[in-house]
């Protein structure tokens, strides 16, 4: 029986994608073979992989001028390869911390740039973003960077900083393709793939051209934003299976009625969570309500003692994967695109009726 | 219908595989989700990743004290990968440049350290590996790297090079899991996995514990081989459903009988098609037959203009992929480990035909 799967990460997926894979998971397009099992350079695969860039640059409406860039090492690894790409050594960047994805950003980025945090939330425990006039923004950063959404925190930027004249970097890893965004003030934008667009193992990268040119000499190849748009992603082999899942879900997405389409569902189905959180006197949120994020929603239960059997009485009616990230502990909601209102409203009913017999 | 699939990466994966990926694919072991949609650090995931690697290691008999670590970017990130995880900035290391693949391992190390090429074989147009006694190994060397394997070529290494006391690195890309190896005798052993571990998006990596501490401040985290291993290969989200495939052909492997029961099936895959080659007045294979590729079969006719046909009718045959490399053309029949005997004798079976035919 399918379940409504609430994870963070990987995620859950639109039943007619995975429905789609698994019929040609052995024979596709009539080739006879696997698209695993197919050259990442043949005419089939390349005219896969085009239309998922096609695709996804429709619905981002990715304006002339920039790069799609399919890759490896996920997120994390953008945290290296950004400073890598866009900062001499010796150079400096400026980076606002709103939680604990800021944090492993910023860690990684010292071992490349000089960093000068130009916010940071942990006076409000990181339940905040910065304000837009309060960025502490320093002379010469080779760029900034921010995390649109922070997937433990449960925060999420509901606007774009404006970072003036200096690349604009977002790691946007939990958020993307969850609304239409202004891709022209962005310098970069890069998203691990495993929420909403496709399986582990791919990350997107959207760069502007005018800032291909600026690879430190030991960029690795493979993270070499240049060298890998000179090859449309392929001067190596990419992850195929993921890009061609992504593919799946761009169309999806379209079929949907874009984003949107998407963003008015994500914010009824955040709208009802969080009302049903503000509404008892058993659940809790504590994010400002001007940055809660629509796609994971942190909360705790005023009676801690009943997290455990809140959990496991879920889980049997079919709501899964609520746990809190191991950092942190409590429950969380994670309402990706492929998350159904249905799954929304069966946790609010379900958490409501919890609440009567425990409350 | 199932065609016989000779391409060299991503290639033909064995069917049973394929069969229990999509019979599972949407509700991986009961759990109503595909296994693309579990945390990869749940419980069930962790278990099915833990159980990968115990079967890899029993496969090749991995020694204690080495480390097995799954990771993303593909030979090409270990390319830079191996030199900052292995030698300081200024340091040096000795490549045998066995042609294509050895070529671009050499390039990208020139970014992180100084190459000193200990062997070349562009005077035999690397139609051979250097002999046993011919490297000239430099004193101070980090490590000594060469190519098992080179898959355009089809140039194999009949033996382990003697690297005396300096790390010995070696991409086994195109030829891992084909035969048993002496892994004691290696520093590094790194395998793309898209030819016989599973989809492309993975790379292994097996390093031996003393080499762990070495890497450079600017090491990746991704790719810093010792952060990994601390994190068992999940510092940050694996390409799960690759990693699950793979251990899905580790099982696959174990039951066919293990690898030298795989190794004997190779041999005589190989055997095959090169007595037939030789055996004809059309055929061509250029390589010295004590280091001929049992993975990769590059062949040439000797009436080129027949090779528009050739490759037309052994597609009607169900005969697919056996294009040459497109940097030398011609034609390559890859033979790893999925491609059953009766592929290789369906394929020379044609090729006495042909011969017939147009010959």
């Amino acid at each position: 029986m399918r379940v409504f799967n609430f994870a963070a990460g990987p995620a859950t997926m639109p039943l007619e994608v995975l429905e789609q894979a698994r019929d040609e998971l052995i024979d596709w397009h009539g080739s006879g073979m696997s698209v695993m099992e197919i050259s990442h350079r043949s005419k089939a695969f390349l005219a896969a992989a085009g239309e998922a860039e096609i695709r996804l640059r429709e619905l981002l409406t990715v304006p002339r001028g920039y790069r799609v860039l399919f890759l490896q090492g996920g997120a994390t690894g953008q945290f290296a390869a950004v400073p890598m790409n866009l900062a001499p050594a010796q150079a400096s960047a400026d980076y606002l911390n709103t939680g604990a994805w800021s944090k492993r950003a910023i860690s990684e980025a010292q071992r490349f740039v000089k960093v000068n945090v130009a916010a940071d939330e942990a006076p409000s425990k990181y339940t905040t973003v910065p304000a837009p006039g309060a960025l502490r923004l320093s002379t010469g950063a080779a760029y900034v960077h921010y995390t649109a959404n922070e997937t433990i925190g449960g925060v999420e930027f509901p606007y774009v900083p404006d970072s003036a004249a200096v690349p604009l970097v977002a790691d946007m890893s939990s958020n993307i393709l969850s609304r239409p965004v202004p891709v022209e003030k962005f310098g970069v934008i890069y998203a691990g793939a495993q929420k909403n667009i496709g399986p582990a193992g791919l990350v997107l990268v959207i760069v502007r051209d005018d800032l291909l040119d600026r690879a430190r000499p030991g960029t690795p190849a493979v993270w070499n934003y240049e060298a890998m748009a000179a090859e449309d992603s392929m001067l190596n082999t990419p992850p195929t299976f993921a890009l061609y899942v992504a593919g799946l879900i761009f169309k999806w997405l379209q079929q949907q009625g874009g984003l949107p389409v998407v963003a008015a569902l994500n914010e009824a189905k955040a709208q009802l969570l969080y009302g049903a959180i503000d509404g008892s006197d058993l659940y809790r949120n504590p994010v400002a309500p001007a940055c809660r994020s629509r796609m994971n929603v942190p909360f705790t239960l005023v009676k801690s003692e009943l997290e455990h059997a809140f959990l496991a009485e879920a889980r049997a009616a079919g709501l899964v994967n609520l746990e809190g990230h191991r950092l942190v502990g409590g429950m969380r909601a994670s309402l990706y695109n492929a998350m159904p209102l249905a799954g929304v409203e069966a946790l609010v009913s379900f958490m409501r009726d919890f609440e009567r017999r425990h409350g």
